[in-house]
Parts: C-alpha cells; structure tokens; sequence
C-alpha cells in the first residue's frame, strides 16, 4: 500500500524513537513506504528539523551507499539541570533521610516518569561516547542501568553480590568498601559480558565510592574498559577517592550526625 | 510560535509515544501548538489511524469536558505470537541449560531489543486490566517488570529476598519453595506499596510456582489484590498448583533428567 506523507510521519517519528542508534538507510524506508527516495528525504528532513525544536534528539544522517538515518536521544543540558534541579526539590524530604546516613530513592527508582529523565539524561550525557555495554549493581541499579540501556540501545550486565545457581559460571572479585571498612565480594556471570567492551557503570547511590571501585576491578577481569561513570545521588564529600570520573545527577549534603538534610542540589554533572 | 500540520504530527506522535495511558485534553494541544481546536482534532484523526494501521496500539479519543486523548500500547496477539515464536527458535540452545534445570535467560533479561518486545507483549496481554502497580522479585524479574511498568505506566515495586538497611522498614513472609521444599523469606519496603493497589505479578522463570506463590502472600499482607500474573519462561508442568491464573511468554519442556530441551515453545498467553 502507499503511504500519504501525513503518514510516513507518524510511522517514521515512531520508528526511530524506538530504534535509536540504528542506523536505517533511506532504502529500508522506500520499501517500507513504497514511495520515491526524494519523497523519503524529505519526511526525514521534516522529522530533523521538528526533533530539534521539540528538543528530543538529534535525527543525524550519512549520505552514500551505506548511509542513512539514526536518532540520537538527547536533552539540552540547560533541559536537563532544570528537570533534576524540579526532582531535588521534589526530594528534599526530611523523612527520606535513613539510619546510618542512607537516603530513600525506592520510590524514584519503581516511577516511570523519573525512570525515563534519569535515562535521557545519563544517555544524553554519553551521547557522543562509543559504548558496548552498561554496567551496574544488584538490585537498585537495575533500573537506571535498564533506562540508559533503552535510550543508547546497548545491552546491560547485572553484576550481583549473592549469584543464584541459575545464571552459569561467574567471576568474582573481593573489593573493600569504604567509609565503614569491610571486604566484599561481587560476581558476574561470564558469559555476560565480552572481553575489551567499553562500558558505562552506573549505581543508585555514592557514599564512599567502593561500589564502583569494585566495578572497575571486575571490568578489569573482563580485560574491558570505564568509559563513563553515572550515579544519580552522591553524597557531598571532598575525601573520597574514585580511580576515574564520575557523574553525579544529585548532590547530597547532610548535617553532620547524617540527621537532616542540609541541602539536595544538581549534582556534578552540571557544574 | 504556530506550528504547521506536519510538525504537529510529529511531535503529537512522540508524546503520545512517551505518555501511555496518560490523558491529554485537546485543549492542552490547542495551547501546545497555537491551532484551532478543529485541527488538532485532524491530527488526532490521522494518528489514530496510522497508529492502527502500524500496529502500536490505539488511541483513544473521549469526548466532553473532561475528554482528551490517550495512547494505550497494544500489539495483536497474532504479531506477539510471531514474535515470541521467533524468539523461542533463537533461545532453543542446548548449552541454555544450566544445571538444576534451569534455563540461561540472563543476556535476553538484558537486551533492550527483547526488553522492549516482552514488555510490549505483557502490557498488551493486560492492556484492559485496571493496575496500580506491578510487582516482582529481585534481581532477574527487575527488567521485565520494569519494561511492563514503563508501557502500563505505574510504579513497579521489587520484593527482595535479602532486605538492605538502605531502604527503610520492610515487611517480610516466609513462603515455601516448591520442587525443593524449603521455607525462604521475601521482604518490601513497607512505603512502596499502598493498600488495596491493584497488581500484576511479573517473574523471569516458574519451576514450581513456589515465589509467584510467595508474592501471593505479599499481597495479603499489604490488603491488595493481585489482578495478573505473567512470567517469561514457564517449564511445562501439569502438576503445579499456583492459587491464580498465570500467563507465561515461553513454556519450556526438558527430557526427563534436565540435561536436554525437547521443545520450546510460546507458552499460555497464546494458547
């Protein structure tokens, strides 16, 4: 059947939402819409063009027999700083302070609506980055490793501090947390991750950083590379040692028995 | 500024897109994009029917005062059994198995490509369900729940079979494994969930049915209701007892000592 171009761009927005960092060449869409390549180019030119303004992404396309198009999700930062500065606000709850300096983020970490701004935002801020996979810890960095999964369409590994019988062989590594001195051990399955991927590692929470010094020695055992470091909350702090760049969304600062909040603002990913 | 009809259409289909189940008033149009009311309702017309035509579920259009326009995502049944077909012949792998019988589904829990098609497949089975929230249990269900809770559009909340201090008061049962009988324990943080919400249970994997069972309990205790279950890979039993209906994606059937698969086929929510 033929498409009219009212159609082509409802069928053609849809598509590369749902498709991004895939390339489909302009071909793949003659076919889909049975229409001539100048008509195609236009549709595209009228979805870049209203992306843009409707600050969604960024529609790029590559001329030659291997070109095409691909839709990069991505947020302004000034976008971005304003929504989190909304959610530190909408946070910045007495009650969400718990025994032992902890902060509640359960409820944030179940809502789709802040799921789907902290991925645009992690992913936006990796946009240009080469990534093969993202990486986090058991169980509450499931959810934002899932969301920057979706937004840069790479796969996540899910590195556990208990393996289950169910998941085959696994590689563990002992790392020592910080702040409250202990060792402790994370496994991944094997077969989980190829080896010299570069990865993104992403976590709820930073106290001491150990968590994600952990990480970095398991990327290590999987011969793989850090190229980025996301955590939606950190604790404000100027002693604490982390091997690489990180990249907090909100910044914590407590008074000093960790009973009151004195402050939750953007973190340092817009300093 | 005004927009034209075919940059309407655009963004129209991208928020709909991103806000399933969400009602939006045509007024709220009318101000988004400076136009008569008349021609939003066009744009509503022509995205519905492409919407339908595309196989993405439906728009529904109310009329009155308090009347607007929402997406619900839903695949057909034919086009999820296709699909879930396809991906039954690709995960039919003899090395899957793990020892105990269990089945490797650990990379498929973290691909966005299958992430999205099995929660599109979840939310469409209980696309006319009335649901507040979704439920599972840590870590392996997490993706999959989350995927239903992003096209459904409520919260999705994680029963932990190891509570941390990091997330408040819990509440915890003891229910018992089947297949291997023991007591285990599962724990929710008692904020996550208010009273009588209206449930779906979401899990990777039914042996006996002993956690879909354990999550049963769980809603007792928080006075709700369980209103689906839907697990992803069922091994053929005939001889479990699981105090509700239940809907798997795959049904998995082994020879007699676990160490080979004989069929794996899509399971009961298309039989």
């Amino acid at each position: 059947m033929k498409y009219k171009r009212s159609q082509r761009l409802v069928d053609m927005t849809q598509y590369l939402l749902q498709h991004p960092y895939q390339l489909t060449t302009l071909s793949d869409f003659v076919q889909r819409y049975q229409t001539a390549k100048s008509s195609v180019s236009e549709d595209v030119a009228i979805i870049k063009e209203q992306f843009k303004q409707s600050k969604l992404g960024c529609i790029e396309t590559t001329a030659g027999a291997s070109g095409g198009v691909r839709y990069i999700p991505q947020i302004s930062k000034e976008q971005a700083k304003a929504a989190i500065q909304k959610m530190c606000q909408d946070l910045n709850q007495a009650d969400r302070l718990l025994p032992g300096g902890y902060f509640y983020l359960t409820d944030v970490l179940g809502d789709p609506k802040y799921l789907r701004l902290i991925g645009q935002v992690i992913a936006s801020h990796f946009a240009k980055q080469e990534v093969d996979a993202i990486m986090t810890v058991a169980t509450k960095g499931v959810p934002l490793a899932q969301m920057v999964s979706l937004y840069l369409n790479v796969p996540f590994v899910i590195v556990r501090r208990d393996s289950k019988v169910t998941e085959g062989s696994t590689v563990s590594i002992n790392y020592a947390t910080k702040g409250n001195p202990r060792v402790e051990k994370m496994e991944l399955t094997k077969s989980s991750l190829p080896e010299h991927s570069k990865v993104i590692l992403v976590d709820d929470f930073m106290n001491g950083g150990g968590t994600i010094s952990g990480m970095l020695a398991m990327l290590k055992e999987f011969k793989s590379e850090c190229v980025g470091v996301s955590v939606l909350c950190e604790v404000a702090s100027s002693d604490r040692h982390v091997e690489c760049d990180y990249y907090s969304l909100m910044s914590l600062t407590k008074n000093a028995d960790s009973t009151a909040i004195v402050d939750l603002q953007p973190g340092t990913m817009f300093a």
